[in-house]
């Protein structure tokens, strides 16, 4: 079969589940995410196993270790997988929720009613627990989904994925539910972006610049898009120091690689000779190489100077680009010239100042005195999610059970025509 | 000056208006139509002159007497579109809602918070009404617009639009808030599905086949799907037959150009030769050409007979399709087969019968004992509509005010940092 038959048959597959799982009850659902969770533990060792074929692949063709690290499956790793499913199954049925109901003069009565999307294809790379995480999620959701991992994942991605299968099968639910793309042609990837003849709904990509880059030329259908993250931490000159030196570092350093860490830090120039010195100091101490301004440079020797690529660069690592500014007006044109809607925090004591800047920007998230590393479904109190959206359009913010989800609208009436 | 640099130029000057819309106030928005609303009323004979000379054109080209139709503007038809200003003029401040708002554990205040989209593309034919109507939906959502009507309304749609800028002015608003693309070249629809450089949020398409086919094709940024609406009634064998007579007529015949007519009635077997005959006798005598299938047309002389193609054509005039089913599992199946996912009503007197209906089927709007004509915005209670979307993400079903929004997450802390 061509990879074009194959991808447009796992289409029309996943388009009959999707019509299967509508009607499915959540019980069902629940039932084959806590048996996929047990196939999960007892497949522990051969996923780890299959993990450690894909690493010394990768290895040999000399991925970095950054990737390897992503890549990599520990037997902790599986256990927190199948926790994430048995997590995603507790939480209430998501499916045929009133989420609004009136009733017309002319008796009509009317309901907004959430359904499933339908079919979801997922692009992603690297990291194989997205498998487990977006296979469930969209199960939990009543919607389809075909995964097409990054070829470098594909037999671990592979061994979670009959995981899955195997709760599928358990709880008589179609085995197709779930799909996972087995070629490691990228043709593959620009067949799910045209739809697979109408069979996709919406496209979730998961990925680097040439992924996106991809998906936005090719897309033929809606995207819930992901991009960077270029989260900015605000500095005013009201700002309480303390907490100003604590989440910055937050911001930054607790963990460097996920997309609400922080890259750039604006300074109000009131406080950078003597807040903004601790701060820089901070952030040194713990590893952060510092990229400022010229005014940065003058009171901090230890930066390096910025470039203008450095204020649109999401870092991923130990490093911060950092910029001096004139008061909040400032923050705000830096931040909507160079930002990447995703998140943005201010530090102030001032709460007409945080409000304006709360206001005035528009990101997905912003935040005042509070660390961009919350930017996160389970820290928003959402669960699990699948990204953070930076589009406008349907979800913004964590991608989780709830953004999964369209409704559509039920009218019951007694006979009533229109005038 | 070049298109491209004329419209690249038009994105940037709404891109810089939805700067300033969003932090406008709802007083301001309100001024400017009450303003744009008077001065339709002033223009009006100015108004109804322009679109005299697009009508000569028009006929001067032979169109169709339904298409000059719908391209003719009367001083009444000013007069409602005022009208129609006023009253989305009177719709509460949409910007700034609190759609939610809780607290975490850690004591992080998160709130989620309605914002305008930002920049809307409008691409629409004929109907120069829409002019006004798509203007001030946008206005009133804080939403920049760029108008793009078909070139044989360039006239028309040019006076309208002068009268809604007249409001901006006298409201002290930003005139390019909303923008009437001048040129006729075809080329400046393809720039605008091309984004206009990033300036363009969401392209809402609103036409024939052939517009909707090219915006699928080359749009490069997000779409609110306006497809055809192949909308259905299904009389059930437990139908009540004076409301199933009442519906079926009003459903085909009251206005047979909206989206929200009847194109094809479902009949179970075992009332066809009863209740399905009078209601055919019904839509003959009201001037509505029939074609059915065989068992339709034995029972029926007057039907001719229907061939593949009637199930998914949208008439727009007075003629049905009439299908034979074998209960609900068959009608169900022929929607989902053959449907737009747009409107689909089912007459029952069966309570778990009509529920089955209004779960199993994955249209934005389902309905039970009610005519289909009701798929409104207005019949609603949501008010002026730019029109009812069929796709499956952000908004389905009456697109208005709501609709024409996003959010964005807002959390308030207290110096919280991540653990």
């Amino acid at each position: 079969m061509s990879i074009a038959a194959e991808m447009n048959a796992m289409g029309a597959a996943a388009r009959d589940a999707a019509r299967l799982l509508r009607e499915s009850t959540n019980e069902q659902r629940n039932n084959a995410l806590h048996a996929a969770a047990a196939n999960l533990q007892k497949r522990a060792a051969e996923i780890v196993e299959e993990n450690a074929a894909d690493v010394q692949a990768a290895t040999a063709c000399g991925v970095s270790s950054a990737m390897l690290d992503r890549l990599k499956v520990t037997a902790d790793a599986v256990r927190a997988m199948a926790r994430g499913l048995e997590e995603i199954a507790a939480f209430p049925d998501p499916v045929g929720r009133e989420l609004a109901r009136w009733r017309r003069p002319n008796g009509l009565d009317i309901a907004r009613v959430s359904t499933p999307i339908g079919v979801i294809g997922m692009i992603y790379e690297s990291r194989p627990n997205v498998t487990a995480d977006a296979g469930a999620l969209c199960l939990k959701s009543a919607n389809a989904v075909i995964l097409r991992c990054g070829s470098d994942a594909n037999r671990s991605c592979a061994a979670i994925h009959a995981a899955l299968v195997d709760g599928l099968r358990e709880a008589s639910l179609t085995e197709v539910a779930i799909q996972l793309v087995k070629t490691g042609d990228r043709d593959a990837v620009g067949m799910m972006l045209g739809g697979l003849d109408g069979a996709i709904d919406l496209i979730i990509p998961r990925g680097g610049k040439s992924l996106v880059a991809r998906v936005q030329a090719e897309a033929r259908v809606p995207v819930l898009l992901h991009l960077e993250g270029i989260c900015h931490v605000y500095v005013h000159e009201k700002a309480d120091p303390a907490k100003a030196r604590a989440i910055v570092l937050n911001a930054k350093m607790r963990r460097t690689g996920v997309c609400g860490a922080a890259e750039t830090l604006l300074i109000d120039r009131a406080v950078l000779g003597s807040l903004g010195v601790s701060i820089l100091n901070d952030l040194l101490a713990a590893g952060c190489e510092i990229r400022g301004d010229e005014a940065v440079g003058a009171v901090f020797p230890g930066a390096k100077p910025a470039i203008e690529d450095d204020w649109r660069t999401e870092y991923l690592d130990a490093v911060i680009a950092v910029k001096t500014v004139d008061g909040i007006e400032g923050a705000i044109r830096h931040i909507e010239t160079h930002g990447s809607h995703h998140t943005e925090s201010i530090v102030t004591e001032d709460e007409a100042i945080a409000e304006r800047f709360l206001a005035a920007l528009d990101s997905a998230i912003v935040m005042w005195n509070a660390s961009t590393q919350f930017a996160d479904g389970g820290e928003f109190g959402m669960g699990a999610e699948i990204g953070i959206g930076t589009g406008k359009l349907h979800a913004r913010g964590p991608v989780g059970i709830e953004q999964l989800m369209t409704f559509k609208y039920v009218v019951r009436g007694t006979g009533q025509v229109r005038i």
